[in-house]
């Protein structure tokens, strides 16, 4: 007998979002408060498949962690000259915009919707944060654009949201000045956002990067970031928007001389002395950690500094810095490390705690963000595996104590009908279960591939400037980014520590900042992230630093090249397709492997003068 | 009383473009064969000045060293999106194209032609060797345009060429194949050839970069330069055209970790087997060191190793790695170093002769190129200073022994009356006399500064990638390109031995090959090109290598910042508008140079750990 459906009726219990799954006598039952519930519920008994018609279950209360969970589009409407339609984008153009207009065809939004649906995922940001002169009119003469997305998505419980530039009164010729104490210009925002909201009566709220990279803000008029927030948050307020405000700021002229500025206390100097001052409907929006999505940095201490401010999680789906959807690198391991973070030590609240305003005496949570890895690839990610990482975000944000592996068990019974669905007593046998396992063997551990064969033990942006793809060890050495490894003959890593470094460990609570204050203490994967080490230095597992450059980075290579030949052997699995692609796209992670293997290790080789003790051959 | 100006009349002894000069019982006399030589005849009075009409002078009888005096330009007739209009261009856009089409007011290329004709340039390639798609249409659909240069040029003895896409034929739709073999393709060519030179009977030629970087070439089907040359040669013989076929052929592709290939040796490996096979119209283009303009290299070994193929030097005038003419950079002390090389040692024949033709039992000369520095700037070239380059590379055309300062202090005298002219009882004194006296010395070793400051002892390559401006020490270190210094924490350097090194210095003919082997006699400012020595090297002056980097680096920005003050103090000599260029561009300069500086030396201290003898601070 198939399921019974339904809405359980003002029970509030369940909740906006929740749903309540049970299979008793022979009957499957989905309630929840509302349609949005009922279509979570639904995709739950896909996930569960068989196993929902089978034994009895006890009635399941299902419900998010975290009420926004939501995906930023690094999208342009222009086509950038430099950044292209997609920022940082590696799946081909946008689902929404071409060549400077809305898409005619909007039937594969409506399919990104129920996808998201299926994910969790509840919020979209329709433009790049990068907000450039044509995307700024999408608040005012293009807002039908707007609106058009939003018609798609609604079905699917999903809210759009609108990056706007600071400066748009002024860009758009409404007011002389973008003060956000200015009454015009308060004025002008409040009869603006009305606008919108009559367009697009569930509209999200706003996403603004402001005094950032360039990008204008309310530092020109010589007021605040609290001063900016609130200016929007007041216009959204009547409406129940919300302003996400990013925490991403920065000197990006920094002088690579002058080793006491450093750009990992950035974040936490400006905003920390405005806690108390944001308006409930801001959410401070603070990358993971604290330089930029790298594959291996601690997490944020802003995260835990500011318990009067609204603050989101944004982790970057989008392989900006892990491969660009040419390597296999699932990211769930390191999102889930990162939201699993005590920063308060073992007894405290963790990550997942804070965004989901589960802390005691704590503002209410500003949710997750991740910057989509989506475009209008056949296979919506460029990689057909990189759909995993949009599964997962999606996932965690529901369910942050997730397991990284059991996410993608799931996602791998959903996408491939060969490994038997989810079915627990089907699959494990046979073709299915050799597909089911050989993806696990590739995918699990894929993130901790990449970091071996890239940057060592959290130093950081050893990448080719500009792309960000491939290595350039002194790429970045040299310039104003603030992105430094300061290698020389004797050693290598940034001293952050309080006593005779930039003093970024005090950013974090007890016990951390000890912990990574210490030498002895602070664990092996951050050392060069905290610590200026000579290359002879011990780490916990007896090697030294040097010999960890060349073993990690020869066991990375091989780690790939062992997953290709996994995934050659799900020939015929695997539709053709989507495995002929991902066959190409390993042998380009091969190659490029290699190229991190070979410019790491004899970079490193050069400087130091110290032979590999295993006698591999180095460049 | 003024000068009488008029044609010899059939003497054939003062050539096509010779004149003769004199004076006699107050008659200023001048001589020519033809209208050009009379032009370039008036043009040297213009350079005496008042000192034409003053005491007697015997008959002088000038003529031009080399036949073809040629401007290549790198412009693009569409904006490339990386490129833009020019190529490799610093003076803004192009003088012929804007926008994809040629420019509707030609007045400018007129005025070009005159400043042409009095530096003595005889010969303009109005596209760039990179030819993409639109350009290959100049050939045939909008060889109207071309034919329109050439009107606005031919008055001042000026010849317009073309660079053409070898694969034309099949781009254009005539042939199916670009082989230069085929029937086909050598009656396509034929015709096309006749066509342009109906359109413009002094057409001078095509220019051709094949199987280099990327453009198309006779190697695609199993042919060699000689048989691609022939094919263009033989279609512009009829006409009296030539074709510079560029020998600028390396592989672009090449792994890094392989120490035995050299792009050094390229050129001469991929031409000089063909010596003897060329037509006698193909000038094989060679650039003059075997690299890619750096401020230091060897002069090319293929110049003297064709005696019987038609050897044009092409020099780069656009300052790509010279400082992009933000930089004071006078290039005519290296060109005349070039010119001035013997190959075959101080009793033999020098780079000069062979470009002229000029050495016993050789080919004919193939003259001299450059690369143009000139766009639609109001200066023409962007800095103003940089104007001196055009009009040595024209003087050093005509008459290569010419010596650097003084060509330099003819270009003051015409360029700023303030200075006196050229006369020479004026200007020696007073405000003129100061100015002159200021531009020689921020003028005459500015290029001997840029190197210091920029990269030691010949070594080439540590700008950034892709722009080429400002230090990236190891930019091109990990890359395809061929342009390595192999810096480790013991020394730096490539080895070309032939005894341990890649045997590069066997390309030369003794005695250069046993001076360039040997580390004793090696020149110290070409060391680091040949050899790879430890950085305690000792050099002839006494110093080690470490110490030399660090102390030029110090002093060439000493240099850059007394040049600076002293163009401060020219205010009012100098009309304002150049002088606040100027000035503008000393600060950047200056900035750069700095930048320069500590990225060098901070990279060697961190690799070599060797302090400073002289205690300064390197970052």
């Amino acid at each position: 007998m198939g399921p019974v459906i339904g809405t359980a009726g003002g029970d509030e219990r369940i909740g906006d979002e929740g749903y309540v799954v049970a299979r008793h006598e022979g009957v499957t039952v989905v309630l929840a408060d509302s349609a949005t519930g009922l279509l979570y519920g639904l995709f739950h008994l896909v996930r569960l498949g068989e196993e929902a018609f089978g034994a009895a279950r006890p009635a399941e209360h299902h419900r998010p962690a975290a009420r926004l969970r939501m995906l930023d589009h690094w999208d342009n409407v222009d086509v950038h000259p430099v950044m292209g339609q997609v920022e940082r984008g590696y799946a081909g153009g946008s689902i929404f915009w071409r060549d400077g207009a809305l898409r005619d065809d909007l039937t594969r939004v409506r399919a990104y919707g129920r996808l998201l649906a299926a994910c969790g995922v509840n919020a979209v940001t329709v433009n790049n944060v990068n907000v450039h002169a044509t995307e700024t009119l999408l608040l005012t003469d293009r807002l039908r654009d707007v609106a058009a997305i939003a018609d798609r998505l609604r079905p699917y419980g999903v809210r759009v949201h609108l990056s706007v530039n600071f400066a748009a009164p002024v860009a758009l010729g409404g007011t002389a000045t973008a003060d956000p104490l200015d009454e015009d210009v308060r004025a002008w925002w409040a009869a603006v956002t009305a606008r919108v909201y009559e367009a697009i009566p569930d509209f999200g709220g706003y996403v603004v990067k402001a005094d950032s990279e360039g990008q204008p803000g309310p530092h020109a008029y010589g007021r605040d970031h609290a001063d900016g927030a609130n200016l929007l948050a007041e216009a959204l307020a009547p409406f129940g928007g919300v302003v996400h405000w990013r925490a991403f700021v920065y000197n990006h002229r920094q002088d690579w001389r002058d080793r006491s500025t450093d750009r990992a206390r950035a974040a936490y100097d400006h905003f920390t002395p405005l806690d108390g001052r944001f308006r409930d409907n801001v959410i401070l929006q603070v990358k993971h950690g604290p330089i930029d999505f790298q594959v291996r940095e601690p997490v944020s201490p802003v995260i835990a500094a500011m318990p009067r401010t609204r603050v989101a999680v944004e982790l970057q789906v989008t392989q900006e810095y892990t491969g660009q959807q040419r390597h296999v690198c699932y990211l769930a391991p390191m999102w889930s490390e990162v939201l699993g973070f005590r920063p308060w030590g073992p007894a405290g609240p963790g990550v997942a705690h804070v965004v989901a305003g589960d802390v005691a005496d704590g503002a209410a949570g500003g949710g997750l963000v991740g910057v989509s890895n989506v475009g209008d690839d056949p296979y919506w990610t460029g990689h057909p595996l990189a759909q995993a990482n949009l599964y997962a975000f999606g996932r965690l944000a529901w369910a942050p104590s997730s397991d990284p592996a059991a996410i993608l068990d799931e996602w791998i019974g959903l996408t491939f009908p060969a490994a038997g669905g989810n079915d627990a007593t089907g699959g494990d046998d046979g073709d299915g279960g050799r597909l089911r396992e050989a993806l696990h063997e590739i995918m699990d551990d894929s993130c901790g591939t990449y970091e071996r064969y890239t940057v060592p033990l959290g130093v950081g942006f050893m990448v080719r400037p500009g792309h960000h793809y491939g290595p350039d060890v002194d790429g970045y050495e040299y310039t104003p980014w603030g992105t430094y490894h300061f290698a020389d003959r004797d050693g290598v890593g940034v001293d952050r520590t309080r006593a005779t470094g930039t003093g970024f460990t005090g950013q974090y609570p007890p016990p951390w900042s000890e912990v990574y204050e210490s030498l002895a203490r602070c664990p092996d994967e951050l050392l060069l992230f905290f610590h200026h080490v000579p290359y002879g230095h011990v780490l916990h597992d007896g090697t030294t630093v040097i010999q960890h450059i060349y073993d990690t980075h020869f066991a990375g290579v091989e780690e790939v090249d062992r997953a290709r030949l996994r995934w050659a052997e799900l020939a015929g699995l695997v539709p053709d397709a989507p495995h002929a692609r991902v066959r190409e796209l390993f042998a380009e992670q091969l190659r490029c492997a290699e190229e991190w293997r070979d410019q790491v290790n004899a970079y490193f080789l050069r400087k130091s003068g110290v032979p590999d003790a295993r006698g591999r051959r180095i460049p």
